[in-house]
C-alpha cells in the first residue's frame, strides 16, 4: 500500500485522477487537501467533498487551503472546466463537511506523524505546498516524494509559455522546486498524451455509474473546450506515475520557475544539460500510452464494479 | 492597555524596541514572535528570550517563527548588528526556553482568540506576518492595527533604494501591503531622526542595570557601524506609534512594493497622490523628535527603577 | 567660447534653457536636436524653429530626431507642456525649415568634426543620445562633456520614483548612463528648487517682447499645471550648469537606470558610497539658487535688449 | 533576380548561408554588413571580407557595424564557432577591405534607394537592424521583407529558453518584432533540421576548393562542437527561404521577445492563437528537409564550377 495525500483543484481532470485513486487498491488516500485553482477555493472544496462520497473513499478528510496565489492575481481556468468546476457533471450532494483546520496544516502534520512513508501528489496550483515548506522546512524529509502534475519543458497552455497549474501561482512553484527535493514533474509533454480517444470514450461510458454520471460527462466536456486533440486527462498522469513510475521515461533536470518575464511568468524552464546531483527535478519527458490507459481504465472498471 | 504582538529579529534597535516596550505600563505584551533578519532566526530567538528575562517581561511567550525570506536568497545585516545580533551587549543566560509551536501559529490563534483588540507591532521581516495573512486572511480583519518599521518614501538604507526589512523578503512585505489593512509605515524618513545624541547617551549611561547592560552598549555598537549621522532606533519608532501616534506626522499612501527590479527590489514605492480610501498605508512624515525622546527616555527609567 | 549641441523636446522649460543659452554671449549654439519628449516629434521641432528665430539663434541647424523611445510605449507630458508643448506662448512663425539628416548623424558628425570641444546638452528623454553612442561609441571621447537635466536621487516627478526624460526611454538612458563618460546629472533634486517665484516673474514680466510672448506666459502656463510649489523650468539648470557649474554641489555616483521593475522603470538609483573613479556620473545635490537667477535674468535682460 | 542585403556575424553557418547566395544565380547580393555576435565585429567583418572575395561576390561592399548589444552585457558563441568565428576553415587574405561608413547607415540608404526591391536577411543578432529601424523608421516600408534566422517557438539552444541570436540581443529583437512589417522567423524547430549528414558531407567534400578549402572544413568543425544531431546550418535556412519559400510551412503568429524574465531573457514567446492581421510573424514550423539540400547542393555545385 503506497500513502498518498491528494492536493488538488478539482477541476475535471482532477476528478478524474481521484478516480484513479480511488480505484486502485495499492493506493492509500490519507488526505485530499484543496486549493484554489481551476475554479475558486469553495468550488473545488465542495466538488473533491462530492467526490469524496461518489467514489466511496470513506472518511478520508478533505481539508480546504489556500482560495488564492502568494503573490499574484488570481488565475481560473473556468472556461476548460465550467462554472462549478465539473462541466456537466453533476454528483450527488454529499452528506460530510470539510474537516477542520487548514491545508497547510494538514499537510504539515500528517507528513510529520509518518516521515518518510507518504507521497504528496499536488496536482493544481502549488500554494498549499509551498506555504507548507515555507511553514516548516522540514516537510521535504517527510516526505516519501512530491510528484506534481505542472510544467512544461516546451511549450505552455493557458499561454505560449506557462501551463496552467505552474502560472497560477508562479512563486509558490519557484518555493517549491527550491525546497530541497526532487520534484517529479508530470507536465504538458507527456499529459498532451493522455487523450482520451473515442474507444476509451465508449469503455468510459459501459462502467455503470461511474461511467454515466463521472467519467464520460467529465471526458466529452473537457472534450469539447480543450483544443489540440482533446480531452487530455492531465492530472491522471500524476497518480498513475504513484502507481507505477515505468510507464514515464524521466529525465533528471533543473527546473527554474520564471516569476519576472514580462511575457513568460509561470513559465517552467528546464535544463537538462546537468548533472543528478545538481537536479532538483525528475522530468517526465513520455509516457507509454497504452500501459497508461490500462492502468486507468482497469482501475475504473474495478471501481465501477464496487459502485454499481 | 493596549495589547500587541511583537514580531521581532533582534537585533539592536529590536532590543530598544522591546525595552520601551516593557517599560511602558500602558501597553501590554502579549506575545513576542521571532523571524530570521538582523541575524539567523536561532540568534534572533536566543537574544529575545534573554531580552525577555533581563526587561522582567514575564512568562510572555516567545515563539520562533520563519527562518528565511518567502522567495529569494536569505540577506543578512550582521554587519551592523554585531555576530551575535546585540553587538557588544551581553545579557544573562535566560532560564526559560521558548514556546511550542510556530510563530505563523501563534499570530494566526493569538490574533483570532481576542479580534480588535491586539495590534501587531512588525520590526523585522515580514515573513511571519505574510505568512499568516497567506495562512489564514482574517488576521486582517482580526487585528487591531498593523504597525510596521520598514521602508522609505526617499531612499534605502541597505542599498540606494531599498531599506533592510522590506529587501529581506520583498514578497512578504508585497503580500502584506496588499493584504486590505492600512499599514502603519515607519519607514527612515523618520526612523533616521531618531537618533542616539551624546546627551540621549549620556542619559542612557546613568540608568543603572538596564543603562550599563543594555542601552548605552547597544547604542554605542550600534553608533560606531552606522553611518549617515549616527545610531536612529528604527524599531522604538515603531512601539513610539502605538504608544503615542500624536508624535508622528502621517500621509495616506498607495505603497507598491517592488520585487522585479534589477536595482530596486524591496523598494517601498509611495504614491501620495491618492485618496485616502485608495491608501493601503498611513506613512509616516515626521517625529516629533523630543517628543519621542521625553517617551523613550521616560519609559527606560521607570524600567530601570524596577529593574535595579 | 564654449559651444554647446542642446539636444531637446521643447517643451515650455526646454524654451527657457534655449532662452538662456541664447542669451549667454560665452556660448556658442552649434546645433539643436529634437527628439519625441514633452509632446511627439513634429511639435518639439516646430518649436525649436520657432524658438530659433524669435530668439535669433541665427541659423543654427535645427536637426530632427527619434520620434519615440528605442523599446517602451511612448510617455507624453502634453498635460504639463499644454497640446501645442508651449502652454500658452505663441510664437511668430518660422521662416526657415529643419536641416536635412537625421539628429542621431548630426550628432555624430558635428562631435567628430571638433573633437573635445563640443558639450552635449540634453534635457530630453536621451533616445538621440543613446543612438548616437550605439552608432558611434567614440562620441564618448569626442564630447567635451555630456550634461542633462534628467533623474533624481530621491523621487520622481511622473511618478513616486521616475522622472519625466528618464522614464520616457529607460533604456536610452542605461546606454547613456552605461557609455563610459561621466554624466553631468541635473536632477529634480535641484531643478525642483529652480521656481519661478513671483518677484522672478515680475522681472520677466518687465523683459519686452521676450518676456512678454515667452517668459512670462510660459512660466504663468507651468506654474498653474504644476504642482509641488511649481514652475521649476528644470531644464535652464543644464545651461546654467554650462555656464557656471560652480553654482551646483555635484557628488560623484553611481546611477544605475532600472528598466525591469513593476514600479520603478526610469528610476536613476543613485549610488553615493562610491569611490570617484567608479563612478559614472557627477549627480548634482544642490544648487545656490540666488546665483541661479541671478545668471538666467542677466542672460534674459541682455537677450532681451537684443530683441527688443 | 532577386536583391538581398545579408547582415550577418560569421561564423560558419553565416559562411554556408553566404556560400547559398553567391551560388543562386537567382540573387543578387546588394550588401554585406557585418555585427558582432558569435564573435567580435573585427573577426566577423574580417571574416566576411574574407568570404566576400574566396566566393567571388565582387565589389558588393561588406560595411561594418555594430560591436555589441543595445543594451546588455556581451555574449558570444566562440565555442561553437572557434575562436577565430570559422573553426579551422583559414581562407586565403583578401585583397579588399570594407566599405566607408556604418552598417546602419548602410541598410538605411540601401533599401530608400530602392524601396519594395531588397529583402533584408538578418543571421545574427538583430542590433543593426534595430538601430535601422529606430534611426529611420520607414525601412519597414522601403524592405521588400525581413527575412532571420533566429528564435525558437519551443526551446533554446544557447539556454533552454533562448536561441543565440535572440539572445545576444533581446531589445534589438523586440524593437524589431514589434517594428510593424511581418517577419519571416527561421527559428531552430526548422534550423535544427537542416543537419548536415554524412552523405551531406560526403558531397560536400567532392566540390574542389570551395569543399576542401570552406565546405567540408566548417561542416566537420560545426559537428564537433554542437550536440543535438549535430551540424546544423541555421543560417543556410534564411537564405534557402529568401529563394525558396514553398520549402517551408510557415504560420502566421504574434511573437514577443521577452527581455525581463530571469530565466527567458531572449526569448522569442510565440503565440499562434492569433488572427492573420494581428500577427507580426511567420514563423516556420517545418522545412522540407530533402528540398532544402537539393537546392543547397545544387547552388554549391554551380559555385564550385565557377570556383575551380
Amino acid at each position: 500500500m503506497k500513502k498518498v495525500l491528494i492536493d488538488c483543484d478539482p477541476g475535471i481532470d482532477d476528478a478524474l485522477a481521484l478516480a484513479l485513486a480511488a480505484g486502485s487498491p495499492s493506493l492509500d488516500v490519507v488526505g485530499i487537501t484543496t486549493v484554489g485553482g481551476n475554479v475558486d477555493l469553495p468550488l473545488t472544496t465542495a466538488n473533491a467533498l462530492a467526490l469524496r462520497e461518489f467514489l466511496e473513499l470513506g472518511n478520508v478528510p478533505v481539508t480546504p487551503g489556500s482560495a488564492g496565489a502568494l503573490l499574484r492575481e488570481t488565475v481560473r481556468a473556468s472556461r476548460v472546466h465550467g462554472t462549478t468546476g465539473l462541466g456537466d457533471v453533476v454528483l450527488p450532494a454529499p452528506a460530510l463537511g470539510p474537516a477542520d483546520g487548514h491545508a497547510v496544516d494538514f499537510i504539515v502534520d500528517t507528513l510529520k506523524a509518518a516521515p518518510g512513508e507518504i507521497t504528496l501528489v499536488a496536482v493544481g496550483p502549488l500554494t498549499n505546498v509551498a506555504l507548507a515548506v515555507r511553514r516548516e522546512p522540514r516537510v521535504v524529509e517527510w516526505a516519501r516524494d512530491l510528484v506534481i502534475m505542472g510544467g512544461s519543458f516546451t511549450r505552455g497552455n493557458h499561454n505560449p509559455a506557462a501551463e496552467f497549474n505552474i502560472l497560477a501561482d508562479p512563486e509558490a512553484a519557484a518555493i517549491v522546486f527550491g525546497a530541497g527535493w526532487t520534484v517529479k514533474m508530470l507536465g504538458l509533454d507527456v499529459t498532451l498524451t493522455a487523450v482520451v480517444t473515442s474507444d476509451v470514450l465508449d469503455r468510459m461510458r459501459s462502467l455503470g455509474r461511474l461511467g454515466e454520471l463521472l467519467l464520460a460527462p467529465a471526458a466529452q466536456f473537457y472534450g469539447v473546450v480543450t483544443a489540440d486533440g482533446g480531452p487530455a486527462i492531465h492530472d491522471a498522469c500524476a497518480v498513475a506515475y504513484v502507481l507505477d513510475p515505468s510507464l514515464f521515461t524521466c529525465v533528471p533536470a533543473v527546473v527554474n520557475v520564471e516569476t519576472a518575464g514580462l511575457y513568460t511568468r509561470g513559465m517552467t524552464v528546464t535544463d537538462f544539460k546537468v548533472t543528478a546531483q545538481d537536479a532538483n527535478a525528475l522530468v517526465a519527458t513520455s509516457m507509454d500510452v497504452k500501459g497508461f490507459w490500462d492502468l486507468v481504465l482497469g482501475a475504473y472498471e474495478g471501481l465501477a464494479g464496487r459502485l454499481g
